[in-house]
């Protein structure tokens, strides 16, 4: 006799778990070469040789029951240090040690982050936009907490803003939101965050009290030519930015990751205690300190994430030349294109005749999409594109 | 504007973090050395050697891609069946991988068992013991779950059945026993084991449906001369063995632990399953790849344990001759005496007078005694012996 809650999905199939299924079956059918999976968004690159170096150095170098004590819940002032350090050289910012609080990766800190701003079962919401993340609906609803989803602006995957303005209200506590974005890669636009501050600070004045933004940020430092991230805190005051190394560093087993927020957030003097209720609720004890330690020591670096930027400049041109159409990605390693018939799962059933393993967007709150995650070796990425060609063809039949 | 329930914890004191700051300014104003702090709970021996050169070598041998990747969310199939067989080999059982799930230390693997057991705000119980580990209440209460404690039996620390009696009922979902102790660092007998077995399966009966026991065993591999920790699964079927290495291979930072279950347990078909979506309601993605594969390499050995074992021996002896009472403790690092007034809080503040830090037992569920950490080095516990007599000494005057 077990949770009814988790005893009635056990059975559950979940589609990208199917679709990994299916491609090692068909892999062994006609080898692995011929198969282009791109469903998992798996860093494919290897971390910075630093990261390796750093780890053996503090092995060797320091005692082993200094590098595998407790580390604070809060995580290791000389690493929180070091990532402030890091986030003022590249932003401008003058963060200290107190405006970060480590989390075992991004999920946790956007997860500490909602159970931060909300009390559960009291009707309290956090809005995000579609296509999103949809591990936030576990998060929120395991927060007891509504995630009211804003549709996506499918033309550019901007934000909305009559929509949201018919959705935001007072029980509104937080608005997630995920830039570089998976599934679509795009990124907020400087207008897009100016335009969604100043919604916010007047909707904050409308309410009497602060509206968050939770911005979601693991895949920051993957940006494509012609593109800029904004740094969201610079241009809202109550914005908690979470991040995670999995991607930068290429280090996604060792769950890394941090909350910061700066000193002109409303709740600056508490927000720590505050997180750090949260985590303690999800006997997140600490941070893995080791890695904890190499991530505080390789902050300002990042794995050579180039092979990124080359597999979206083929994949995007061969797309559009194939005749699909999508949103240019500005950053991550996902496209998000338009299937060519409305039923995005038929569309990816039919991808699978030409040996391309696809997601489909429903899943993200974005129907009539498919995810393309573009984490693989640039070959096959260009072998794919004759199979995405030859798909639109059979539509055009 | 932040969450009600975490905002207005924020203020509150910490009885341990006071005596840590009590403690750090103390030593500052008369050196570290005649500070006798006995308040945390850190393994104060070296991890065995294996387990450094194991992570050298992975991180030698290995791709660094195969290293950092995402490690499945229940586990790396290797190391599962790595746990699995040095159970097998311990305790004659015959666990296979898929009876392992992989969690983030032991907090995180107790945490998934009660939420696997229990729905939100159901009115389900967990049931423990007197003294406790405090984080239990935590972690029920952020279940939606009330924790029903059962009043210490001190006289030997092992368990009143007539007050468990009284106390289970139909909404009882699962006993949550913590053997070897912290704070007391007694060891349940067999014959303690054996009966609570056989109370639970007539309980089962009674109420048409299973209790399970949650075992939460960091410190099994610590254990005293002349005790013997009973493996409970072996004594009923019904168990869910919560497990970190922290202790017996002292790497608490690198938060590595385990579920386990044997196929005899009622739900064994879909217990997996179940402890997933437990864990990926807390956004536990993964349990840190590198160490869990290091654990997995050396889930046979241990940190050399023995200090503890002198320690118990020396302070054990020294706290009867001065005249407390103390139940022996079969394992841990932990004694947890009588206190020689009442009021345990009165009785720690009286022992800073003679530089002693001891943690009250009113946070353990269980007033009048007092805890030692003994995970001090040898000759310190040997020179606190005067200072536990001087302390008795000002009582008797």
């Amino acid at each position: 006799m077990l949770s009814a809650k988790y005893s009635k999905n056990v059975n559950a199939r979940s589609v990208i778990r199917d679709l990994f299924e299916y491609s090692k079956a068909r892999a062994a059918e006609i080898g692995a070469d011929n198969v282009f999976d791109f469903s998992i968004g798996n860093p494919s690159v290897p971390p910075p040789e630093q990261i390796t170096t750093e780890a053996v150095r503090l092995l060797s170098e320091m005692e082993p029951t200094a590098v595998h004590g407790y580390p604070s819940a809060e995580g290791i002032p000389a690493v929180r240090q070091a990532i402030a350090a890091d986030l003022n050289r590249r932003f401008g910012e003058s963060y200290s040690g107190k405006n970060i609080f480590m989390t075992i990766g991004a999920a946790a800190a956007v997860t500490c982050c909602i159970r931060a701003l909300t009390d559960y079962g009291t009707g309290d919401e956090i809005i995000t936009f579609a296509p999103y993340f949809p591990e936030y609906n576990v998060y929120a609803a395991s927060a007891g907490v509504r995630l009211n989803v804003i549709p996506a602006e499918i033309d550019s995957f901007q934000i909305d803003f009559d929509a949201l303005d018919r959705t935001v209200s007072p029980k509104t506590r937080g608005i997630l939101i995920n830039s570089p974005n998976n599934p679509s890669g795009a990124v907020y636009s400087e207008a897009t965050v100016k335009k969604l501050a100043e919604f916010l600070r007047a909707k904050e004045k409308e309410y009497g009290h602060s509206i968050y933004i939770i911005s979601d940020e693991p895949y920051r430092e993957i940006v494509f030519k012609g593109f800029s991230v904004p740094y969201v805190a610079k241009f809202y005051d109550n914005t908690l930015t979470c991040y995670s190394y999995s991607k930068a560093l290429s280090i996604p087993g060792e769950r890394i990751g941090y909350v910061a927020f700066t000193e002109r957030c409303e709740d600056a003097d508490i927000l720590l205690k505050v997180l750090a209720g949260a985590a303690r609720d999800m006997a997140y004890v600490g941070v893995p300190a080791l890695y904890q330690m190499v991530a505080g020591l390789c902050c300002g670096e990042t794995a050579d994430l180039s092979v990124y930027q080359r597999n979206k400049d083929v994949l995007y041109r061969g797309l559009i030349d194939a005749g699909y159409f999508c949103v240019e990605p500005g950053g991550t390693f996902y496209a998000f294109p338009r299937s060519l018939e409305p039923d995005a799962t038929a569309f990816c059933e039919r991808a699978k005749r030409f040996e391309l393993v696809l997601v489909p967007g429903d899943g993200f709150g974005c129907k009539g999409h498919f995810r393309i995650a573009f984490c693989q070796p640039e070959e096959k990425v260009a072998r794919s594109l004759e199979k995405f060609r030859l798909l639109a063809e059979s539509y055009a039949k």
